[in-house]
């Protein structure tokens, strides 16, 4: 069988393309020679339509095809990113697109206009087309459907492309899940992922949506016991459903099917694909289903998201590459002067720990938004977004230089807001009673602050589509630019995931209604970004990860920072929402969790987490203790013109050196794990015969995050280009240094 | 057992009630002493919702109660309707309520507002409140769930309202479906559904979702062998789903159950009903579910919809009863100064026959709206919402009194329009090319005429929620002021139903926004109305049944137009475009249906098929051939001070004569079956000493619905009150007389 093959433009990377015996189209990639993916089937598998004549199965798109067309390119363009990691990004790879086809006897529809179809019988030709981008660090591919006389609809019963690793890697893996990915990331061979995986599912988690015992979510990070470090994810995903990974073990018998759903919005089928298993150690893809069970409804001309793997002997490659961007359209917006990088506090860790609430009254046993006189409302006391703490949260921004305020539960509806099965729970327009959003808007203004919005959406997506225009027209009003939104719960309409392609095709309706309103998102619990941040720079950030508030639940491991780079941050920014310097929170709540990490470790989230929009998480009064440490926060930058990633092992450690944007200053992070790190960092990227003032921020000799996390030292000196600065990171620690030119 | 008792304002109407040995509710019914509803259970199945703890089941609403309260009362009121079929209407009944309480040890939530709450076991007290009105004509029933500490939100797995009927009756009943009631009536005794089934449920159409081979549809129109006629439907359905009903008979092994849907949205339950099945012959509630399976999710305080049981020896009471406006709310708006009856011609027939088209081009073999330069389109030729079409239809509606035009397939969209599975169907906004919505508007409304909206959704409801609002601006824009809204085809989100409780809330909605804008509604392929165009005037019309579109595509039987006002006309008026003249479709195109109508009867259906929205339907060139018999199309009121219904049977004949509003005009219209029909009326509801212009427009002698429809006679004489008039209407005729002051 011939193969095609197409290289990395430095012919690190090949990628080969043939045809099976039996038409099913496969593909394998190796780095330096090594295998990366061994041979690898694509295809999609369909669904019948109810529409089709009784009997008539729809004809899958995965054998039987010959290959009518190749075209092969290349293509090298540097772009520049509106926020970013580096002033410039290169888009550097070779192409090949491949044109499928395959013919059938299927149903003819006709009739034209009248939605009444007749249907018969008769041959038909249809296309399809597997792009592969090669680059030096990795591949992207996707099928697209060019419109044609016979492939116009189709739905979707299961994307089946694979990805059939050479070995029982190491990887680092969240439970495949519809609607979470709020759970701590495992560290397991890929022949323990089965063994460990009900342990692996965060069960409280209000939304768990398992689908098999070797399913996990990507970005997957893995790594090869010969030094490759392997990435698989995918980028651009845009009404599509996101993209699971099911692990062909020894004891699969059959791939994970979802069942039809109650209705009969499609004939639902039980039975097992009727492909082989490929061999064990096999990833298959599994996407995210809607409420019918059913994985997409397309249209051509038309595409999937891009299929990516990245790879590398280096795991610094891991975390500098660009290739989700890369694939990813360039920016849909003609003006962007109004996005910007953010630096904000909040009134919400308060309410994360538990110390004050959300809700303005314990009043009442439900809500009905329309039956309540809020005026009349008995107050809880406890309620956070007030006028006199939301001026103090303001006066604090103000002072120290933080661009906006975050105040949750300033609106209506939070008293029965989620798991309630409420539609109608939030009209994101009617502030407490308590909360003068007039008079707090303009005196944040008077401040140079913004007030950040918050859009809690309690999932009922419905309820947010009926009321976003007015909600948005609100924050023109009140001169906000930014909202926070929030998906906590299950989705409205029932039965709907957060991942499916309605989900993601509601999460970017509002990217774009937010662009026509000049207004930045930052969306928690939405799925896992794919680099569309990229074509809508609007979307400055998002959670879709265990985030710090989970050191309020029980607490988070202390490598936990030092995955996320490589797995969700993949995709895009995450609005992570470092910075606890008052650890134990039973010091000044009720609440007995605490964060497993140091100041010193705190401050250097704010490089090797990157995001355009960065959170000062604690309260304004634990940061007053500490003011001399809080200084790095004050300073540090949000935005880059150059990154270098130093030093980097998935779970292990991360150093980065970042050039603030439009300076000649640069601020470096360090984090390790619960096992500390040493590092050795050489300035040879400060400009020749030039001095910097440097401030390093360092764990103290006996800092632990557990036991001692807020020992950290403060020095100060003057250096210049080659210097090398020796850095001991405690364990559960870090360091952050800021590089002033003087 | 202690049995309660209330009985109707004149004595004829009793409604007894009790608890069962088992602490079930019952209730029963009867009518001048004779036995209408037969012992009959009440109550609710409740889902478990996945947020209770593990193992804990919900506990449903069925027995265990216990009576704690009971208030009597009664009501004498009478009402204006912003139009309806007389001018006052009496809304007088006896009511009673009864207070059930049940204890069960069941999880406690707590946690308040942070979304994560615990679970714990305690007794708990939830009640329920039965609410009986009894009528003259008829009773409704429903159950209220006040807000209360143990009872704030629920999930229905299934309402268990039973309806024992008294023996083996004669039944009008469409298959039971969640998703259409375009279907022919079927005419069987009870015992006879379950074998005519399969045949009775139209395979062709679109939607096609039945549940049981003895599920029916409400309102659902009865007659014993004892001469008693009883109606079971459903008032006030608002936020919750439509009911059917499920006949138990010989054969009844267990009630249907819906399976859980694919999601974990819920538990799913496949176990039947743990009830014991009532007596053959009983009606039991089957609500619609949502894409899970799942019939509703409330909050209280709430409260189902009113059963409703209406009852007569006199067929006439059937259509003359208010019991279902009266078991609605009052009107909801504060002005109505606004909303007005239409007669209205279209440009609509012509594309349902086949002879044009609704769709611009067929250029392309799929539309996504945002990539068609429209103007650069190729016109397919038969497009016909085109300008000097819709200025013939402008001059002709101008020319004849009539208020407004209907244009459909003005928008861009239609190509692909139904049955695609695509959300972004259309916009509402955009005209085709050869469609000026200035020039046209302008040019109507300087004729007195307004154009008539047409928004089909294509059942893509999110798809219309996100630019409802843009459209209605549009319509206010260019001065339309009603909306003909269409929901052909499977309803996206995937998965949900025509009639299921969001649904119902959707188009709720769409009628609330509208009378924002002021804009009236005639929504087709909706849920069956259950009178909520008493609260919400500004429902104007509905389809919801087999209109006159269906004499295009096979035809209706005779006695059609004879059955609806007993059913689907029970819960407000039906848009069923009547006045087909030219009933031959051959003659002028090339359908080879054709109508089963003569011309007189076509005329009756202004009177008998009551309606604020009356079409002109056929094409002006067929009206301008048969002007004289046009002039009654001219003459007749669509709004009425007084109605009287002179003689009914169901699907056999119905005579009525109504007062045009304001005036002392009256017109009077007979309709009769496939087998004709005499009609001697008596004029004594005229005034005394006037006399009267009297035109009657009969069929002919040899007239016949399918030989001979198009022979009328049209004779004048002057009457006066006392007059009688003799009529025969023909096989599938009638007659349509106007008396005219002189």
């Amino acid at each position: 069988m011939a193969q095609m093959t197409v290289v990395s433009p430095n012919e690190q990377v090949a990628l080969k393309f043939w045809l099976s015996d039996k038409g099913r189209p496969m593909y394998s990639m190796t780095y330096k020679d090594k295998p990366v993916i061994n041979p690898s089937g694509l295809g999609l598998e369909l669904a019948k339509d109810k529409h089709a004549s009784a009997g008539e199965n729809e004809t899958d798109l995965m054998e039987d095809f010959r290959i009518v067309d190749q075209q092969f390119s290349d293509f090298d363009e540097t772009w520049r990113p509106v926020w970013g990691e580096t002033s410039t990004i290169r888009n550097h790879y070779n192409e090949m697109a491949v044109t499928l086809e395959r013919a059938d006897e299927r149903p003819m529809y006709y009739g034209g206009g009248g939605g009444r179809p007749g249907v018969g019988l008769e041959m038909q030709e249809r296309r399809m087309i597997i792009r592969f981008r090669v680059y030096d660090d990795g591949i992207g591919l996707r099928y697209e459907f060019p419109q044609q006389p016979h492939l116009n609809y189709f739905l979707i019963k299961e994307e089946h492309t694979e990805f059939a690793m050479t070995g029982d890697h190491i990887a680092w893996w969240l439970p495949g899940d519809y609607d979470t990915q709020e759970q701590v990331t495992q560290q397991t061979r890929l022949s323990e992922i089965r063994s460990r995986f009900r342990q692996a599912v965060n069960w409280g988690n209000s939304s768990v949506a398992v689908f098999s015992e070797t399913g996990v979510q990507t970005a997957l990070q893995m790594k090869t016991d010969d030094g490759l470090y392997i990435n698989i994810h995918e980028a651009a995903c845009l009404d599509y459903a996101t993209m699971h990974l099911e692990l062909v073990d020894a004891q699969t018998k059959s791939l994970s099917t979802q069942l039809g759903g109650g209705s009969n919005a499609y004939t639902p089928n039980p039975k097992p694909s009727p492909y082989p298993l490929p061999k064990p150690f096999t990833f298959v893809s599994h996407l995210t289903p809607d409420a019918t069970g059913l994985k997409g409804a397309m249209q051509t001309p038309c595409h999937t998201p891009w299929r990516t793997v990245m790879v590398s002997d280096d795991a610094r490659d891991m975390l500098s590459s660009n290739l989700i961007l890369n694939l990813n359209e360039p920016c849909a917006l003609d003006d962007t002067s109004w996005i910007h990088p953010v630096k904000y506090c909040g009134v919400w860790w308060e309410m994360i720990v538990g110390k004050s609430s959300w809700n303005y009254t314990d009043e009442f046993p439900s809500i009905h938004l329309d039956n309540i006189d809020w005026s009349k409302a008995k107050p809880n006391g406890r309620h956070a977004a007030n006028n006199d703490k939301v001026k103090r949260y303001i006066d604090f921004a103000a002072k120290n230089g933080l661009d906006e305020v975050l105040v949750e539960g300033w609106n209506v509806g939070w008293e029965d807001w989620a798991n309630m099965w409420k539609r109608d729970v939030f009209d994101f327009v009617t502030p407490y009673p308590d909360f003068d959003i007039k008079m707090l808007n303009e005196y944040a203004h008077s401040k140079g602050v913004k007030i950040l919005m918050h859009h809690e959406t309690s999932s009922s997506t419905q309820n947010y589509e009926r009321h976003i225009k007015e909600a948005f027209e609100l924050m023109n009003h009140y001169g906000y630019d930014a909202v926070k939104t929030g998906y906590v719960g299950d989705i409205i309409p029932r039965g709907d995931h957060h991942y499916s392609q309605s989900m993601n095709n509601h999460y970017l309706y509002v990217i774009k209604e937010a662009a026509k309103h000049h207004i930045m998102v930052n969306s928690h619990e939405a799925t896992r970004p794919t680099g569309l941040c990229r074509t809508y720079p609007n979307l400055v950030g998002g959670e879709s990860a265990r985030g710090t508030e989970y050191e309020a639940f029980g607490g988070s491991n202390p490598d936990h920072t030092c995955i996320l780079p490589f797995t969700r941050l993949q995709g895009g920014p995450m609005d992570y929402t470092p910075g606890i310097f008052e650890t134990k929170l039973s010091n000044w709540s009720n609440n007995t969790s605490w964060a497993r990490i140091t100041i010193a470790g705190s401050l250097a989230l704010y490089l090797t987490m990157y995001s355009p929009l960065q959170m000062a998480a604690d309260l304004p009064e634990n940061y007053e203790k500490y003011d001399d440490a809080f200084q790095f926060i004050r300073d540090v930058a949000v935005d880059w013109d150059d990154s270098r990633y130093l030093e980097a092992e998935p779970g292990d450690y991360i150093t980065v050196a970042r050039k603030a944007k439009g300076t000649n200053n640069w601020f470096i992070g360090g984090k390790c794990d619960e096992n500390g790190h040493q590092s050795t960092i050489k300035l040879d990227f400060l400009d020749k015969g030039r001095k910097y003032e440097c401030t390093i921020y360092a764990d103290a000799k006996d800092a632990h995050y557990e036991t001692n996390p807020q020992a950290y030292t403060i020095t100060k000196r003057t250096v210049k280009k080659g210097d090398t600065l020796k850095l001991t990171e405690a364990p559960g620690g870090g360091f952050a240094v800021s590089i002033m030119v003087k």
